[in-house]
């Protein structure tokens, strides 16, 4: 134990800007506190990490559509709140560069140089039709709730965000 | 130490369709690790585990009328987001089937067979006027925060979604 | 070990006052089970442990903006589901009172009473413009996410609600 890095996993169950702003935050802090981070994206989370340009792939019409509408990409992130038709999103982006603070896509890299395991959640892949076509290059790999779990045992924190 | 079991615990508070899809999913993971398991339902999540027939009985005007609009059951469960007047939510339901995937009864029963414990708070029932009729049989029981904590001390993971 | 307290620590992501309850009723119980509890507010979670009275006083038009459609305040606060243009919480508040339940300002004062530390997190403050000028003398200090995690590296118990 005394040998071995403290870990912090985190589920990223949310796609909304702001959830996600919070899930890098810790991560970012925790990898920069010498702890051993990995990320867990599922569901509307996996939106985050999807590649910002080019489509979506899948089969089915329902998929197409599902992938469609649920477009994702760090930069389509919205506001769980007061998003307004995106003024919300866009003023709090704006507030945010106000202070320097990093924007999605800066975390994303930043918590990749970091050493913060970015892992998308195959089950919901599977349901959504997604496969590693669809996630930026930072993502290390697809794994399921066992693989979460696993970490979380061993984990001094885990938090599902 | 050895010898336990290693606890999951999880507070159920959301009562949408794809939290619910999560939870489950954890706690039944997490069973089939050898893991102990309980879910401690409140608030909305209660929902979740309300039976699907019949009415819920309530004394008073105000309780009626949220009982009425805030029915529950596994099968009246929405999607947080693309829930269009409930056509998100089918086509969830579809692609979820296409794929073999439980849906929320089918859960429900796995955990129950797998030995999960299903608790539901008490504190949320007395204000929203529940008892346990409301419920399925496969919720072993009502309990408030105190009981949880008291599991969440000893668990190895606690999540709160 | 055997002679420190048990520590649990939460994340207060939302400004919903079904989540704010949620986290005082198990912050107040493990107060009351003999836990050291910390409470760190975020994002919208700020609204919670803010002053009900008087404006709050921001620089530039955009925070100016933010913090007003954003007021927040023990009192301002609303239910996720069924707000129902305040129908559904004023209705909520009033199923509490009948069964002789804190509301959110009784829930501040007992936690602080019961030594629950009230947190606010820095780095919301400074995106949102506020300082601590904008809290209810119950917060105890801003602190930043490196404070939480170290608190919750220590914790028996740690949520994000």
């Amino acid at each position: 134990m005394a040998e071995e890095k403290e870990k912090l996993t985190i589920v990223v169950f949310s796609g909304d800007l702001d959830r996600a702003l919070a899930a890098f935050i810790l991560a970012t802090t925790g990898a920069s506190m010498g702890m051993e981070v990995s990320m867990f994206f599922t569901f509307w989370g996996l939106n985050i990490i999807k590649k910002n340009e080019g489509g979506i792939k899948s089969k089915g019409l329902m998929r197409k559509m599902l992938n469609f509408m649920n477009r994702g990409g760090s930069k389509r992130l919205k506001l769980s709140k007061f998003n307004m038709f995106g003024l919300g999103t866009w003023m709090m982006k704006k507030l945010m560069k106000e202070v320097n603070y990093p924007s999605i896509d800066d975390f994303i890299s930043m918590a990749h140089q970091m050493g913060v395991k970015l892992i998308a959640c195959t089950t919901t892949c599977g349901i959504m039709g997604l496969n590693d076509d669809a996630f930026r290059s930072e993502v290390e790999s697809l794994a399921g709730a066992a693989y979460f779990l696993g970490q979380a045992r061993e984990a001094r924190v885990a938090l599902f965000i």
